[in-house]
């Protein structure tokens, strides 16, 4: 319920919070830019730009006023009674956020800016150069910045310093409670694979072999972007090394995604991904905009969105059945020889491969396994960056039997620890379970979800997560939510029955 | 010379100043952004931002500490006592910025961010629909918040409230001056109209009749881009409805421009117009990033060197000797049928038009003074915003001879005053008088520049302008800069020679 009730304080609160939003996304739009739009030359004068910004914002953050505000609605009883308010959320979560966030002197959170851009730079040419030698004196700079951070933080009895960081993605998670969920996740999604690849049956791979321009891939997943209502008045798409998604606010969200020419099928699952991260931006309330009722609920909950997309709609078979005779309609008779069999299928192959972004469904979570462990150890000490190469490369072969054939492929594959972000991964599997958990409830809302996605219709799914996610903002927590949704407590076997139910037959194991 | 003198007040005087540019550069950014990249439902958020942080730099520009730290500059003759130091420079201008700064509310500051960005805006709409009214309630909110800036500026005795506009552009230059300047001009330039118009020889008119792809145009304008000088890894060229230069600083400099299908001719025009306000702010000296020392004289100087590689570059018969067989390589037979007396006449047609971008060197002055008149009785309150397509219709009639066929193409037509420019425009007059006096200048310290733009090289005079003009910086101002360079004090005689040597035999004159 929404309530009225109102103070003066909290008026103040909340015009401070949108200040601070309004600072915070321009410095999202200096990144945006550094990634997308700026000459190469602009870098060190956008570190300084950032780091300028960024010690502005955080002291718009740190301001003890905030504090007296905050007490004056905590104990306004009319204000904050009703616990699912708008403005009892807004007053938990800016509370939190302060609670965060003074605890890091301004001269770490500078740095913090500085290093993250500079860090960003440096991967970008080490990956380019595939060689990790050049990256290595920033990550053990970022290392070491992330463990003065987490001491700033503290953390739980009985955690560690990995908890003091994974808090700003994924509010109450911590090591051990991931290790609990990841370690039988592993077991059943082994004994698939191993099935999977035990099997002589296995899809055409064709559809992943077929040269397209890059050129008619852009209109391509542009116009899908479009049909699956990403709304372009209110966002853009454009091209990076990485694919990402700046969510500005709701009325302008920026995704990126990529191309390579011999594979459309990537660029498919890779817009619809970023798109899945759009529409939840795009799903906020503009009346709620610069507070947290006008914020996504976690990193977890935000793939959980990207991944239905991506996932539950476009690897189903109901998908490629709109979207195969799409194909003819802009590529033409480069893709005549495919058929149905071989984009749906080929949309599904399931092969231990090196790169988290590309890989399938079933081994995804084995990637973020890997990075999970990896920067628990770095946090803890256990490891140190100079010896990450040879701990990565050492689990790809016990994980997922492959030898990883360069550092580009291997462990600079990804951005996230170049701009000092660890205790994030983890939050790619939680999405991938709460997005199966999600999924099934709207298909028991909705049991025509898949005959309406074979005729290109998806508005019926995506104003079912407007109304049952999106509006909410930050009302819930993660956890509570799933349970406001699904009447459950997240488990993982909504995502082990929608791996199973697809991928069995495709490989002859039903 | 450079002074290797310093203090600790004009250390933090110069740190200061350097903090106030990374955060005005940022909103630069959002400026370019929301022109060039926004999607158009971000604008009520963006204007937001844009205010916010206008508000921010304001109060970093109004620092009462800036005032301590300069009266010890001033004080310091070890310092200052060479005005042709760069120390002396940077006092000198800084106080210039900071009396200004100073003289207005940080209220008003605000406002007119907020009124520039929607502004615009409802300009781009207005524009659009050819529709003066919708834009009226804007431009009659911004006049009467310039007229409070100009109150709150001031003027000399026997000024105007323009000249406190004008002083922002170019300083030192007032309504009369540029009155006393334009009357003469004039008179000059109808002579040379009158006889071009009652000449039976006109240039053939195929070049600006061939449809090209866009597509074809962008990669030619680029390549003609690189080729004059512009270095794409320190810069950006995009596409806007006006063209515009954002010089954020010298390593990342971005420049817009625009495409019709049938006239690549403007696009080279406006590309080459660009690339040369680009190549300014390149030529600027990174080390004095920051300061008045890596900054642009005034617009008029800025103007000099966009006309410059526009006008005497790219409208000169040795430039289209090189280009015109360019053509062929991106262009193919589409341009067979080109002749070169095609091209370099088609480059120099004079006809009197309607919009002032499209207008060629002849008439161009003429635009210019019709702007400024309608501007200056718009700030003294002698002509209500309501009767401005009146009165812009009527000067287009009795100075060009031609009937405006709409708002859209008349008084709908340019950026500026939407977002709150005025006083601005005769800048681009002055630019074109610089620009010829230090032609000329450059011409006879390198007699053979024609014979080498025959060639398509342009480094002499790229490197010409970079020692003589780009890395002052703002070591002298506008009028002082033409006596260094060029030996005298700034003359229309220039102007109306390069004019007279190229137009009359194109016309049959000679």
């Amino acid at each position: 319920m929404t309530t009225l009730t109102t103070s003066k304080e909290y008026e103040q609160l909340i015009k401070q919070t949108k200040d601070a939003t309004l600072l915070g996304t321009s410095i999202s739009l200096l990144h945006w830019d550094q990634e997308v739009m700026m000459p190469k030359k602009g870098i060190d004068f956008r570190a300084d730009q950032i780091a300028l910004t960024s010690r502005m914002y955080h002291e718009m953050c740190i301001d003890p006023k905030i504090n007296d505000w905050l007490c004056a609605c905590e104990e306004d009883s009319e204000l904050v009674g009703d616990p699912t308010s708008d403005a009892a959320a807004n007053v938990r979560e800016i509370r939190h956020a302060y609670e965060r966030t003074t605890k890091l002197p301004t001269s770490l959170v500078e740095e913090e800016a500085k290093l993250s851009s500079r860090g960003q730079n440096a991967w970008a040419e080490a990956r380019k150069n595939n060689d990790f030698s050049e990256f290595q004196p920033w990550l053990e700079k970022i290392v070491a910045l992330l463990q003065q951070k987490a001491e700033c933080y503290g953390w739980a009895d009985g955690g560690e310093p990995w908890d003091a960081l994974a808090e700003d993605y994924e509010p109450g998670c911590t090591a051990a409670a991931v290790s609990e969920v990841f370690t039988p996740l592993r077991e059943k999604l082994q004994t698939l694979l191993d099935a999977i690849m035990g099997s002589s049956t296995t899809p055409s791979n064709a559809f992943n072999e077929v040269a397209l321009p890059i050129a008619e891939q852009q209109a391509f997943v542009r116009a899908i972007a479009e049909q699956i209502g990403f709304d372009f008045d209110a966002g853009r798409l454009d091209e990076s090394t990485h694919p990402f998604c700046s969510g500005t606010h709701c009325k302008d969200v920026r995704l990126t995604t990529r191309f390579h020419e011999n594979n459309v099928n990537d660029a498919i699952g890779s817009t619809m991904h970023e798109v899945g991260h759009g529409i939840y931006e795009q799903g906020l309330l503009y009346k709620h905009v610069g507070t947290p009722m006008g914020t996504a609920v976690s990193l977890g909950i935000h793939e959980s969105q990207s991944r239905m997309w991506e996932n539950q709609v476009g690897r189903s078979e109901a998908f490629w059945k709109w979207c195969h005779p799409k194909m003819t309609e802009f590529f033409g008779d480069r893709v005549a020889s495919l058929s149905f069999d071989d984009v749906y299928g080929g949309a599904n192959i399931v092969r231990p491969d090196f790169i988290r972004v590309e890989a399938d469904e079933a081994t995804y979570n084995m990637h973020i396994m890997i990075r999970f462990e990896l920067e628990r150890m770095m946090m803890k000490g256990d490891l140190a960056v100079a010896d990450l190469p040879d701990a990565w490369n050492q689990r790809y072969r016990d994980y997922l039997g492959i030898d990883v054939p360069s550092d580009t492929k291997g462990c600079l594959q990804d951005i996230h620890w170049s701009m000092t972000s660890m205790g994030y991964f983890p939050t790619y599997t939680l999405g991938n379970l709460y997005c199966a958990q999600f999924f099934e409830t709207a298909l028991e809302a909705h049991p025509d979800l898949y005959e309406q996605f074979a005729r290109g219709e998806f508005g019926t799914l995506k104003s079912w997560l407007n109304e049952n996610i999106h509006k909410h903002g930050r009302l819930y927590r993660a956890a509570d939510l799933c349970e406001v949704v699904t009447g459950k407590t997240l488990s993982s076997d909504p995502l082990m029955r929608h791996l199973e139910s697809k991928l069995k037959p495709l490989y002859g194991l039903a």
